[in-house]
């Protein structure tokens, strides 16, 4: 043991998800998208001047930020941007919740929330789902931290209506209350309409999976002006440049381009329902998702069994060897010639 | 007062440099290279796919981070990636600066140093330069959690020898020693030969200033396998995907056109080494710089009297009003054209 080893941080690796390059791979285990992004995103690399690049980016993000607040009918200075919505996350950890009272997030729920706690040093306590995984409104009822939750959940694929998340923020007026709606595009459930009334509502929305542009990383914070400004804050203080130029511009198309957007999710969110009623004909339990992916589980076989049996024929789904969802698969919703090929695969595996 | 807003992160805002959309602006103050980058570069987006973009990036960056090993003769396990250099050293503070000892830099120094351990809670002890604003390798001859200075130092422009940096290293075996290089491509005095002798040296580098690519966001750590697998540990737990495709693409191809690097940067040194004599021709005491800018004081003039007239023509240097360097001007080297515009004006305003 070498003295500097001592003043290193002592942390446990979090391991990114598995990743294959076989040609013939049908990759239903990352809720990407299985559309391109939109044309004008095509349009605008082959056009941009790459001399540009010799230049910082707008650490403002103006473009962009204004386009979004156009398509929300928000104020600019109510958008925040990141680098994809982990980055926002992150950010709004540390910025929202810096009380020592632990922060509340359900027990099964995105996979990065106790890691972020545990790297930031924030205590956290977690709120259990009932047992059909839907959210309890009233396990938010008790001193906190802040609040955070996506809606819909992962990896449950279930949404909850305004009506919930209205009664949460009216128990939760005293913190932060954040609602990560990274599937929202796929549901009718955004609060964005709640912003006017509760000033201390935080909503996060990535474009990684409704507009197809995972490979950019791009996220953002929907808020007050005066909850933007901690995050700018807070931001500014670790990099100032954290969206770069391409991002920006290729950000900035997609959210122009909403024809082709509305076209994309609701030919995904056709698939899902048409492969929801295919995996209950095959005898899977199957949640009513909200979200780009299915969250099922066989009336006979087990999960990790079936996970690795298509595994074997190069189809990826997603498997949690975790307390109370073991017996589930996530699938992320494909083409509709994906979703084939996956159902070919598991007729003849079951 | 909310009781929500107690619950907030206090933090003063950083305020990024000044920007301006002027037309006929000669931008020489944040330091950006006056070329495009590779013409590789260019072709590359042109043939991008942008399909592609819905999926995530590789969150590992293999591509770029192999590129940039055999550039540097290092093993791929030797280089960690991030969004800008600035993100690198912010997961370098947090990596490496764990323990409760006061981390080492220099008084005059890169302004961000202190605002990360401000943000991240790391003590720090500012060390004196000397009068001619030279490193003094004894003063960090004392107790610490870790010592970090760029080589060549900002804003002074001043760079080390290795055997000053040597000197450094042997006198601090108990904790990491972070090298920042950002400039160094405007030198001789890399410290990359230090790395198989001393496994807790830490180099960081900059595609923003040589490489012409700062609207990319592109940094990277050189060091033993070790330490860069606790960078790794570090990043995921905050953001496992913070380098887009696109970006790792083109850092890919500029790495590779080495031929391109070197004559750009051939091209900035020569336009300095003339600008230092022109300057001191019209009575500046002008620092010999090893990087792409120029430190100097006028003999009678005032810094911010002179800054202040340049602004008023839309030309745009660096004035600090910091003590010590408070009758200084940083002014980034430009391309022929923009030192001649450049000097016209200075030679009307003194």
């Amino acid at each position: 043991m070498k003295l500097w080893q001592e003043k290193l941080r002592k942390i446990d690796p979090y391991v990114p998800g598995e990743q294959s390059d076989a040609p013939d791979l049908v990759k239903l285990n990352a809720n990407e998208n299985p559309y391109p992004p939109s044309p004008r995103v095509q349009a605008l690399l082959q056009q941009t001047d790459t001399s540009g690049l010799r230049l910082y980016p707008d650490a403002n993000g103006r473009n962009l930020r204004g386009a979004l607040a156009r398509h929300f009918r928000l104020s600019t200075d109510q958008v925040f941007l990141g680098n994809g919505s982990d980055d926002v996350l992150a950010l709004a950890f540390q910025a929202f919740f810096a009380s020592d009272q632990p922060i509340l997030f359900p027990d099964i729920t995105y996979s990065f929330y106790p890691v972020w706690c545990s790297l930031l040093r924030v205590p956290f306590e977690r709120v259990p789902l009932r047992d059909d995984f839907t959210i309890d409104p009233r396990a938010f009822d008790r001193p906190n931290g802040g609040v955070i939750f996506p809606n819909p959940n992962a990896p449950t694929s279930l949404g909850v209506g305004l009506d919930v998340i209205e009664d949460i923020l009216r128990h939760n007026q005293d913190c932060i209350v954040i609602i990560d709606e990274a599937y929202v595009d796929f549901s009718t459930c955004s609060c964005v309409s709640l912003l006017g009334k509760y000033d201390n509502l935080v909503i996060v929305q990535t474009m990684s999976k409704s507009r197809s542009l995972a490979g950019l990383r791009i996220g953002y914070a929907l808020c007050s002006a005066e909850l933007a400004s901690v995050l700018e804050a807070v931001k500014n203080s670790y990099n100032s440049y954290t969206m770069d130029s391409i991002a920006l511009a290729c950000g900035t198309a997609s959210v122009e381009d909403d024809a082709y957007f509305r076209e994309t999710c609701a030919k995904i969110i056709a698939t899902r329902d048409r492969s929801a009623g295919q995996l209950r004909a095959l005898g899977f339990t199957v949640l009513p998702s909200q979200t780009n992916f299915l969250f099922a589980t066989h009336q006979r076989r087990p999960a990790e069994e079936i996970f690795t049996a298509l595994k074997a024929q190069n189809i990826f789904v997603r498997y949690f060897r975790q307390p109370k969802i073991d017996n589930y698969l996530r699938i992320t919703v494909g083409t509709d010639a994906e979703m084939n090929r996956f159902f070919t695969a598991l007729g003849q595996i079951l």
